[in-house]
């Protein structure tokens, strides 16, 4: 009734080669899955809407990459192990089929990467924009999972990788910055998800940042009813990001799209999370303080450092 | 960054109250699920638009429940029992408040009646129409799932309730028709999934009805390799659609969005499925033949009736 023309034919073409063995080739209404035993699983869902969380010219490929490894950052937060996704897809009658081939191209290279299969969606037409959701499965040991809540005063706060380059690259994008490598504008489009990393035995707490660094932090204060003082110089920034300049710092402080991981230590586990990955740098930045569920950002001064938007307060 | 105004509100007020426990109240980033001890999982995911799935005018609660009813229709089909949902829901920003306490009273309604809670999802603006995404969990003991493949020559195909009153209810809700009653635009707003009624014991294939009875038992055909011989005056109709007269047969026939289970029956199962559902009839209306998987209706001479649209030769 309410298909892309030819939809069956659309799916056999570009969806059907990347289905998992649980979801029959697609050719059925549902995909059929043996849990794996002794694990729990983890779910999580996450949409994704042309012209907000991505832009029209973005490559489809990379928006495929991105709508998946946003709904893996969730999992790579919670100390979970992916296992597969379902997808669904609203799309104009006339979006032509290179857009599909490119954006299954680009789900087929990030399935290899993170050994995850499709597990089954829909494919609609749609008067609007291009509108994404995929939902995510993932593994974790019982008892293994880690939660917002669990942060107290006197742990740690630790990020991964960098801080802000998306928000950045975003800018860069609609021409309000240069960003002559180009490396800002390929970490908004392309975010990494910090699989592995998260450890329950290490990490009391965690969210992915996808919303900014502060206001995501005042998500971990209110699930652990704690405070958190962080230090602006503290927070790593890529060579990039720091040529910006320093008006761009609130930017990379409060800008969304980051996808690291923003961690609670335990004081007596900091030593051992500093060596747990060779590769992705895990820094400290401040701790948790008893009081009231709000984020303090010091500037080089010691001073409280305020912003326009994406502030806890504003939710506080 | 690119969240409703009040996103964390909105979802406190309206969803939060729809949480399963594994969903830890919507405060986490995943849901946490061990999964039934010695069943199998069953996973779906449908998406519905506003202006191509339901109407701008329908009433919220009723496109909530539609959306959740359709897919747990996928898994009556494979024989599955519910277990909870995911919920993806673009709107535009501008959507009244209303809007959302309607809908997600439609959801609270129908996870009562179904015995499911709410396990995560995203809310997020769109410039574009009100877009919903669900994905469905279920559960199936091993070996029990009933798929689309498994039809073979001889068997029955019996259908459950009655066929064509959703696309006359369209119809009537475009002013095409009249619908006195209102029990034909009950139908299309309100579909009724067949949960309970297909066992792995007596159906040998199942697929529920959504993109017209011709064209989904198409679907059986091509996946059991078979053709079918069905029989219009077998279909069951419901009063209001026979007294809408011959013209809309075809409609019926061919129409969408029933949520009928449709079935292979092995001939020596006829007569124990007959009896299996006090509740809902169950109709045989043809059987499956050696051949082309090709459907071929028979009208009330013998012949075979040609269609317009929404037949099986689109896909064949």
């Amino acid at each position: 009734m309410s298909e892309l023309p030819g939809e069956f034919a659309l799916i056999a073409r570009h969806f059907r080669p990347l289905a998992a063995p649980e979801a029959l080739g697609l050719g059925d209404d549902a995909a059929f899955l043996t849990p794996p035993p002794g694990r729990d699983l983890v779910l999580s869902a996450d949409a994704m809407v042309e012209g907000v969380h991505f832009l029209p010219a973005d490559p489809p490929d990379l928006v495929a990459r991105k709508l998946l490894r946003v709904n893996l950052s969730d999992l790579a937060a919670k100390g979970a192990a992916p296992l597969g996704y379902l997808l669904t897809l609203a799309a104009p009658r006339a979006t032509p089929d290179a857009w599909f081939a490119a954006f299954a191209a680009g789900l087929a290279a990030d399935q290899a990467r993170y050994g995850i299969g499709l597990f089954g969606g829909d494919t609609t037409s749609t008067p609007g924009p291009i509108t994404l959701s995929l939902t995510i499965l993932g593994t974790v040991a019982p008892g293994a999972a880690v939660h917002r809540a669990g942060a107290r005063a006197g742990y740690g706060i630790w990020v991964s990788g960098t801080i802000g380059d998306a928000a950045l690259g975003l800018a860069a994008l609609q021409g309000r910055l240069d960003d002559p490598s180009g490396t800002l504008a390929a970490r908004y489009r392309l975010p990494e998800p910090r699989l592995g990393l998260v450890r329950a035995g290490l990490v009391a707490a965690c969210l992915d940042v996808s919303d900014g660094l502060v206001q995501d932090l005042g998500h971990l204060c209110r699930a652990g009813g704690v405070g958190a003082e962080i230090e602006a110089a503290l927070v790593p920034r890529s060579a990039a990001a720091r040529a910006a300049g320093p008006a761009w710092l609130g930017t990379c402080l409060t800008g969304g799209d980051d996808y690291e991981v923003l961690m609670a230590v335990p004081p007596e586990h900091e030593p051992a999370l500093a060596g747990v990955c060779a590769t992705v740098p895990l820094t400290r930045i401040g701790r948790f303080v008893a009081g009231a569920a709000a984020v303090c950002v010091r500037d080089e001064t010691g001073a409280a450092m305020r912003f326009d938007h994406g502030g806890w307060s504003h939710f506080g």
